[in-house]
Formats: structure tokens, C-alpha cells, sequence
């Protein structure tokens, strides 16, 4: 995939690349979301899988939030546990309740019957949704691809869905390496097909989501995860970008940094300032203000983001995003003032 | 309260000191829980409000915790939140839910209902226990006391019980900081008195619990959270160890170290040769073992345990724990078994 000059020299793609920018690029974790009316009108009529499912709405619904925002880069609507269904788990989005895994992996010696994906076609809607999107995107506006990091996907296909001590995943990763191994091995393959098929439909930079890796000490993570993240970064090419995010452990960062990514995606939980200090300046930073700042009035909201700017201390290669998700019921005026004050308060 | 030569030259009190000791002393945290029969023997009579109530029964399961166990140290069976009823939260322990505030504070402006706690007799029963406990404890087992930091408690009065994300704590704390302040130094005035009758009553060491400080960044918890919990360490005599337990953030260790603390309380998130640099060799080190790592085999727990007090590098001051409290469905034989790893692995 080639991309055209004005991709090349939008204000995401120059920062991350470390280039200067003419204010900070923004986009914001979740933007299409339930708080948006725009996705709400599109939702109401159908399932959220089936949203995932059909590239046409998939598609509207990436587009409008970009648009009403007026943030710096799409990203993809979709999810990330669909790739675990031709890996071989019965994946199902209860109303109310979200994902559940109905076979779960409950011992170490059931990663046998977890299968590599052999043809990333069965996720043929993903990419079909990218093509729609790139289609009607702005010619400055770069569309962000993305997956779920080795260790968050195994711990879904582990606990089954969402867990509060990781209990079970610890315990195979613990008593039987080979296993883990394995079964992290097969997710990074997959995983691999996945986002290369993503750059393939034209996705022009990659985030991938570590958003349980925080569970981990660091000796944890630099065992049992780091070695399958970078793998997995390894094997995407180095002309895309891609944004390496985890939450939740300000510890694991030097370990984080370690594995990879041209821009490395951090929570609000460790100062800018001090991320920079691990970081360097070579790599791009994407974050980090706590998306709670969302409910503060906007005076506060304006210091706030103010210091997030600030603690970047004028260096080229600052995303400026939230350090998780937007919340559900946020006010959506209070995400447009957001993008508004980013772009305003670091304008050359 | 004057302290035998017995307690003072305990293995515990000397670690806390950070003088040397014959092995490294070891409790766990909710070492007195659900995983252990002589603790549901008790339990299953009763609940658990009551169990906490009744002095001769919250000896009973103390006692008996430290016994099986082998451990150094008791702590006082007890819980977080009682504190909250004198100040004027409706506090119930729903079955299967947990405790409930029927109250908690919607909204800034009404932080003027909360009042100081006036007469700390109003928890004599908490004393009591601990009159009780330290007539039948051995002459050199020191018996801990321990309450909620200012964060955690005006957390859970906001929220009304857990919470994910903290956005009505944040959102208050955030838009109206002299409520957030008002609020803060009520706690630390109950608290000082809660912790200084514990004392009084034969406690030889505290612990305070900021079990959820871990949702703030560095900024956040130097502004509205340090200057509270620094009043409440400074409100402790010097002669009584305090240990200051945070978890879910390692980036905010240099902070919750300069609050104060002569033991800095750590959960696994961190590796303890990186947090004893930052905590230096004057303080003593408390953690900080995953408490998943229980689950394993007990020769990966062995491994495991080898690595924490290997990070340690022998200096003098380290008290072994888990990173957070033991889960309810444990096997109380591991537990067994990681105290005797600790005293044995640890010998000198």
C-alpha cells in the first residue's frame, strides 16, 4: 500500500514519526462510541456484533465521529475478540453483559485445540469496512487499525471474559510454560494475518491493545509477554506506524518501549514528563490525560489538558489521546471542547 | 504504651526498624479470611458485621490466623469502613454484595453533612478485640493494627462501595477542591483518633490501606491525596512503626514515599530492587509477592518467593507479604507453606 502525500504529511502520520507538527494531532480511545447521538442513531437499529459485522454501518459510524469531533485520525470500528472465533472459541455478546467466551480455556492441556487462523478471510468485513472508510475519509486523515495484544486476548480466551484477578490465566502461564507459550505463539500468528490484512485494505498506522498487561509485575511481563508483543510487532512493516498501548503498570514501560512500536501509548497513571524521561525522543508518545478529566468543568478541563501538554515539554512526536476509553455517558460537547483546546493550546 | 523487650527485639519490630534479623519476618495480608477453616468455623456462626463487632470473636479468628500460620505479626480482624458510621454514613454488609453506604455523597455541597468522628469510644469494640488479642498473643508476636487512608475512605463515602472508575470521587475532587479538603481533613481527624486509640489500646504497629489510590496520576494524588495522608502519618508517635500500603500505581511510590511511613507497603506491580532504590536502605520494604502466585505449583511458588527475596538483596528492612490480600478460595497448605519458604529461604 502506498500512500499518498497528503497521508504522509497529515498531522498524526508526521508525529509519529517525531516530526514537527503545527499543533498537537488528537484523537480520542472509544470515539465512536455510545456518548456520541451519531453512533447511537446507527446502534439503536441493530447488535453491536452485527454493527462490527456489516462495513457499511461499520464504516458510518467511524466516519461520523471523526467528523464531528474534527480529531486528527479515524479508527476502525470493530472489536477485539472476533478474531478469537475462527482460533475456535464460541464468542457471544450478551445483551447487557458484553463478550462471554462459552468455552473458555480451563487447563493448560485444552491449548491443543486452539487453532492458528489459517485464512484471515473469514474477517473479510473488517477489511471491507477499511476500504469503505478510506474511500470517504479526507485526504489528510489517516484511518487507524488495531488488535488486541497477545496477553489480552489470551486472558479473554482463559477467563472467558472479563476478569478482576486473572486468576486462571496466571495459573497456566505459571505451571505450564510450553502451554502458554503455544497458545501465545498461535494468538501472534493470528494476530499478525490480521493487522497485515488491515495495512493490505488500507489502514495507514496500527494500534495494538495490551489493556490487561497492568495485572503483571514486570518480571511477569518480561517473560511471559514481551517476547510474543515484540514478535508480533516484528512482523508488521516498519513503513506503518504502529502505536504500542498498555494500561494499567507504569512499571512495565521500559519493558513496554523494549517490545517495540514507533509510538508508545501510555495511560494517565505515570506523568507525561517522567514517560518522556523512559520513552526518549526518538519514539512518539500517545496520551494521557485521565479520561475522568471529561467530567470536569471545562475551566478545569482546560488546566488539565494544559498540563498534559505542557509535561511533553514541546517535543516533536505528542498524540495527544485520553489514557483509556471514553466513558459511556459522556456529555459529547465536553469531547468536541477536548479536541478544540488540544489543537488551540499547542498551535505554533 | 511502653513495649516489652520481647516485642521490641521481635523479628518483625526489627525489620521495621530496618535492623537485622535471623530470617526475614513474614505476615499476609487478610491472613485472618474466608480461605481458612478455624477462620469460616467462626464466621459460618455469624456476620461478618457482627463477627467484627464482637471482641472475643474478632480475637478468635486473629489468634488462630497467626497460629496456624506461623507468621510473624497479627493483625487485628477488623474492616475499613465503620469508621464512616460515626460520621454519619448509613453503612450496611449486604450478603454476597459487600458493604453498602445507603447515603454516600452525590454531590460537593454535601460534604458540609460529614462530621468528624467526636468520641472515638463509639468503636470501643475495635479496642477491646485488641485488648483481647495481645493478652493471648505470644510475648514476641507484635499485633498490627490498621485503617483506610484518607483517599480509600472518602472513595468508598462517595461512591457508596466499589467502583471502577471513580468518576463521582473524581468529578467532585476535580470541580470543587475546598468540599474535596473539608472532606480530606475530616477523615484525617477521625482517622488520627482511630489509629492513636489503637495504639493506646496495645497495638505495637498500622497499617494504612490506600487500597484505590492507584486510579490517580502523580499529579492528582500529590495535590489532592499527599498533604491528607501525610497529616495522618505525622498524627502517629515516631516510636510506632507505620507501614503505608498503596497499590495499583508503582509511578507514584516517590510520592507515597515522601508522606511518610517508617515501612513502605508495595504490591507486585513493581519489582522490589527498582522500589528499593526509590525507597532507599532507611525505610523498611513491606510485599511483594502476586498473590496469584499461590495458585502455582509449589515448586514455581518456591521459585517465586526466591525471586522477591532475591530483589531484596539482603538489606536489612524487609518484611515479606503478598502485593494485596490472599484470595477466598485459597489452599490454606500454601499458605503454610510460603511462610515456612520465607523463614527458610531466608536464614541466615
Amino acid at each position: 500500500m502506498t500512500m499518498t502525500p497528503e497521508l504522509y504529511n497529515s498531522r498524526f502520520m508526521k508525529a509519529a514519526r517525531c516530526e514537527e507538527t503545527d499543533c498537537t494531532p488528537v484523537w480520542i480511545m472509544r470515539q465512536a462510541g455510545r456518548y456520541l447521538p451519531e453512533y447511537m442513531a446507527v446502534r439503536s437499529k441493530t447488535t453491536f456484533i452485527d454493527l462490527c459485522k456489516t462495513p457499511e454501518l461499520a464504516a458510518e459510524v467511524t466516519l461520523t465521529a471523526r467528523e464531528v469531533l474534527g480529531v486528527d485520525a479515524a479508527i476502525l470500528f470493530a472489536d477485539l475478540l472476533p478474531i478469537l472465533q475462527p482460533m475456535g472459541f464460541d464468542l457471544e455478546y450478551v445483551k447487557g453483559e458484553g463478550p462471554v467466551i462459552h468455552n473458555p480455556l480451563m487447563e493448560a492441556k485444552e491449548i491443543d485445540r486452539v487453532k492458528p487462523v489459517e485464512s484471515i478471510e473469514v474477517l473479510d468485513y473488517v477489511f471491507q469496512a477499511i476500504k469503505l472508510i478510506r474511500q470517504d475519509l479526507p485526504a489528510d486523515i489517516p484511518l487507524l487499525g488495531f488488535a488486541g495484544a497477545p496477553f489480552t486476548l489470551a486472558s479473554y480466551a482463559i477467563e472467558g471474559g472479563g476478569s478482576k484477578n486473572y486468576i486462571r490465566t496466571k495459573t497456566i502461564m505459571y505451571n505450564d510454560e510450553a502451554a502458554w507459550k503455544a497458545l501465545m505463539e498461535r494468538l501472534v500468528e493470528s494476530l499478525s494475518k490480521y493487522l497485515n490484512a488491515q495495512i493490505n485494505a488500507g489502514v495507514q498506522a496500527v494500534q495494538i491493545f495490551d489493556s490487561w498487561a497492568g495485572c503483571l509485575s514486570p518480571s511477569d511481563y518480561l517473560r511471559y509477554v514481551q517476547p510474543y508483543t515484540k514478535q508480533l510487532i516484528d512482523s508488521i512493516p516498519s513503513e506503518t506506524p504502529l502505536i504500542n498501548f498498555l494500561t494499567g503498570n507504569p512499571a512495565l514501560m521500559p519493558a513496554q518501549v523494549e517490545a517495540g512500536g514507533q509510538v508508545v501509548g501510555i495511560d494517565w497513571r505515570v506523568d507525561l514528563a517522567e514517560a518522556r524521561n523512559i520513552i526518549g525522543t526518538d519514539r512518539a508518545i500517545q496520551g494521557n490525560l485521565d479520561p475522568i478529566s471529561l467530567y470536569a468543568n471545562l475551566d478545569v478541563l482546560a488546566a488539565r489538558t494544559k498540563e498534559v501538554l505542557a509535561a511533553n515539554a514541546g517535543h516533536p512526536g505528542h498524540i495527544f489521546n485520553l489514557g483509556h476509553g471514553v466513558q459511556p455517558d459522556m456529555n459529547p460537547d465536553n469531547v468536541k471542547a477536548l479536541v478544540k483546546m488540544v489543537h488551540e493550546f499547542s498551535a505554533k
